[in-house]
């Protein structure tokens, strides 16, 4: 069981090499942190936050008839903060910088994600 | 005041001719519907859940001090979901299609959203 951890872990903290992202969280569809390589954040709020976000974006475009959920993105002042989800019982975060390459840094989450689908 | 009603929806419903766009809806931060062109969609479902949105979208810049919330993106199978802050009482709902470009409607969502702030 270390080894899958261990293999989360590793993927999470990898993301932060991509260029333009400035840290990465695996979150349990519930709102629990699993995995995190995040700067200075309040981790349990920021985990019960992104869920509540995901989970959010799921009613709204179920509601306007938009299809199923592929991604959030929450651009702010200081840069973005990206979600995707990992099957039904995850949810991959990512803070990227305000001139990253967002479209870019989507396909690599994409592909994690069903990397990290795998190991859950 | 019925002309500033007038005005509003006007925007509201201009901003459907834009490329890409397939409805749009003016909502209050409190999650009432002020003016909609929306199709087919639960009105009041759609204006509270639009709010609570926006809410956790700017609880979640917050909390990962990303700076003050700009907008807010759902990618789902069919289209987007954008979402942008109108002054501090309101936000601007646009649906958009699949292949729709989205860069050149959030500049087109902030000019109107500057609009509208000036009408409310």
């Amino acid at each position: 069981m270390s080894s899958r951890v261990d293999s989360i872990n590793r993927i999470i903290r990898d993301f932060e090499t991509v260029p333009g992202v400035e840290g990465a969280a695996l979150v349990s569809a519930d709102g629990l942190m699993i995995s995190s390589a995040l700067p200075e954040a309040e981790q349990e709020r920021v985990a019960a936050i992104s869920a509540a976000l995901l989970s959010l974006g799921e009613k709204a475009a179920n509601e306007l008839d938009r299809g199923e959920l592929n991604e959030i993105y929450v651009k702010s002042g200081r840069g973005y903060t990206l979600l995707t989800s990992v099957g039904e019982n995850a949810l991959f975060l990512v803070l990227a910088k305000a001139d990253a390459q967002i479209g870019l840094i989507f396909v690599d989450m994409r592909r994690m994600a069903d990397s990290l689908l795998e190991i859950l």
